[in-house]
């Protein structure tokens, strides 16, 4: 159902079947169309309350845990004891975290007088974890059996506190609260009911630490293919697990990071439209500037060449072509190592063996690149063999230079622990425009002053 | 252990200390290994061999599936009958398939006479689906229940089948074939026995049809935390499902997809060592000769203003920084907006609302670049009044065109089914050069012009 069709029908007043047509909708829709309404002032406050309170029970509930904190903010000011209560049911503990962290006070302290006391604890102590920690990510809600249960116990723990878990598929076997085991579901439901879960559990395991990065976690759940992965303490008790969607959400989210740091903007958490224009242009001009003011260098050159581009005026029709080349080829390179190293393809001790593939890519291409603008330059601008040569030449020596610097630099951040994909496109890009006029401008020196 | 401790202890013939050590390994981590051997050329292949005989026997399948197709032929080239009879044991169909597509055809014969009829006829089905396509990634092996079934029928059902699927804790009801509900193990847990499963089932389910492209595949089921997605035919019936591991795969794929075209490759899909040197210049020169052929236009543009440049010289030194100025802010929002329709945050519909915080950001990015520059020009560069006025405005101007183009080509590109992708930093910037320069030369006429 469309958000036009549902604001005709409540417009119209047609509250039932507006109801009917919810019960086809997932929960993940719903929420999409409360964002739709709010992001796009289609409908006042007052309407998206009306609308939730249509929303069939069960799935009234599950569609707030998908919306924005916005929407979610304006609903829980709008709600009952007993809505809230409903909503706070349904939410998994790490989604209750989340959900406070973006709430004004007073939401805040509305949401925790109605948590019971140990769920509070819980929250308050989830909140504790520095950002980017496993710990920020994880849930408390997991399945746990004592040592020496015997399957049988098992399933019947699943059945009573199954339901309140973020995942039973995934349940850990611990010995004074020490992780010494994992067991899925599916080795439980092949064992024999008397069986004692130690014998069936898997007892080499993967689990990280509270304060392991978030995004290791994930590129950890990732590689082995694992449903949850278990959080411990420094005493290797478990205190959490963290499950394949969350790990996901996070892999997107430095995907979305990787991407606005090439194009050097400083990385922004919310999403485009919720961001306003000043946080947006702050975001852009610190690097905007940067870059501007370190383009003076170019100018050094430039100036430095003066006579020689007043002399030969073709040269400066020239230069945008030899810088674009340079970028173009440099920022081939840096992508392709940075996101190499980001998905653990190619690790700092391969810097020679990179090297050395650049520089072979890089002979292959410039090569190319100076015979095809060679005949160009030559036979449609007419511009005299010794500019053509003088421009081959330089392309040659910039592209190599380019695929060097573009594959090296990053790794170089990477080794003196700075984040390769700020050296990207922004910071080689303007090493690359001053050193490629430097070259073109001494090869064509070199070139036409003994020949000219 | 590291490689290194591997090959010295099986240069001791320290075999039973490798077994042992083995057992603690994970697969993955083992699979990673061989990798690592083969692709530093550590150790002859027959060693990997020797290496793969040594694993418990548990592990050695699991190992195998994690290794990539080079180790796996070099394997399976020295198999038994009963080695490789274990491993096509231990693989999922998907994975066979996927095995299957990068084997030479004397492997893949030597696969398909191990394997029993039924498996090789699945085979040969998913061998049809087109690349990109969900049935291209999805697996047969899946646990459905016949309408009528008691649940426990159904879990008399996953003891027998269960440990042969790739997951069973989303099942599927279906009737007469076609796909009627979805349950998942812990809702068939929580219920009474004796119920039928058509009762408990969720009859509100996402599936995706065989033909749909994986990306968006891969997108439902992340955007709705599925487990497991069902794949069903153009009659609705089900013929395969998709899980979360190879999703994930899938995003990060198209991911790095995104990276290399942003950056002006063609994708590639190997790993970067993997890709020889010819591949890698034939995947990046295309783009570099086409951004070198187009930077010409820029060349008309200085020769146009030829006159204007040679009378005023400090003209030309502040040529790069214009063109940086302007790729940079272009970058910035072309990257903003790909990556925003990319995790769907963006659609064609906003491109006003786009367009309007685009003009905004632009207005105050650029009158502070222009301030600051205008100053730096003014007071240290001493180039006078009416440069620093030409440069200052231009910057303006150029800034604003910038955010434009870099924010609507590629809202053009994906409304004219173009990726747009390809239509960022490459394209922009090839574009922004020569309109950035136009724009520079125009003011400075005009500026200078009247008042020089």
């Amino acid at each position: 159902m469309s958000t036009r069709e549902v604001l005709q029908l409540l417009d119209e007043k047609k509250l039932l079947t507006l109801k009917v047509r919810f019960t086809e909708m997932q929960p993940a829709d719903i929420a999409a169309l409360f964002s739709d309404i709010i992001d796009n002032n289609l409908a006042p406050h007052n309407s998206l309350i009306i609308l939730y309170r249509i929303l069939p029970k069960e799935t009234a509930a599950e569609s707030f845990t998908y919306m924005d904190s916005e929407i979610q903010e304006v609903l829980i000011n709008a709600f009952t004891d007993k809505e809230l209560q409903d909503v706070l049911d349904e939410l998994y503990i790490d989604d209750t975290v989340d959900m406070i962290e973006e709430m004004p006070a007073n939401v805040v302290s509305k949401i925790l007088s109605h948590v019971d006391r140990s769920t509070r604890s819980q929250i308050n102590d989830l909140l504790q974890y520095p950002k980017d920690s496993a710990g920020s990510i994880m849930t408390t809600e997991f399945v746990y059996f004592k040592v020496g249960s015997e399957v049988r116990e098992c399933f019947e723990r699943i059945r009573s506190v199954g339901i309140m878990k973020e995942t039973v598929y995934t349940c850990y076997v611990t010995d004074c609260r020490r992780l010494v085991g994992v067991v899925t579901v599916l080795e439980l439901l092949m064992a024999d009911p008397e069986t004692l879960v130690e014998d069936i559990a898997d007892t080499n395991f993967i689990s990280v630490n509270t304060s392991d990065d978030k995004e290791s976690v994930a590129k950890t759940l990732s590689k082995y293919d694992l449903h949850a992965i278990p959080v411990c303490d420094n005493e290797k008790r478990i205190v959490g697990i963290v499950t394949f969607d969350d790990a996901l959400d996070v892999l997107e989210e430095e995907n979305t990071e990787d991407f606005a740091k090439m194009a050097a903007i400083s990385p922004i958490e919310d999403s485009y439209f919720k961001t306003s224009v000043w946080r947006h242009a702050a975001s852009r001009l610190p690097w905007l500037l940067f870059l501007m003011l370190s383009a003076t260098l170019t100018g050094f050159v430039t100036n430095k060449f003066e006579v020689l581009t007043a002399s030969v005026p073709v040269l400066i029709s020239l230069m945008p072509m030899i810088m674009g080349t340079a970028g173009n080829s440099g920022s081939q390179s840096s992508t392709l190592i940075i996101r190499g190293m980001a998905v653990d393809e190619i690790h700092l001790k391969d810097f020679l063996k990179v090297l050395w593939k650049e520089i072979r890519v890089a002979v292959l291409c410039s090569v190319c690149l100076a015979v095809v603008n060679g005949l160009r330059i030559y036979f449609f601008e007419k511009d005299g063999l010794l500019i053509t040569l003088a421009v081959s030449f330089s392309i040659i020596g910039v592209v190599i230079l380019a695929k060097v610097v573009g594959s090296m630099l990053p790794m170089l951040a990477k080794r003196i622990k700075l984040d390769p994909a700020i050296m990207a496109t922004p910071m080689i890009s303007t090493i690359l425009d001053t050193c490629s006029l430097l070259i073109y401008f001494t090869v064509a020196t070199i070139i036409l002053n003994n020949y000219l």
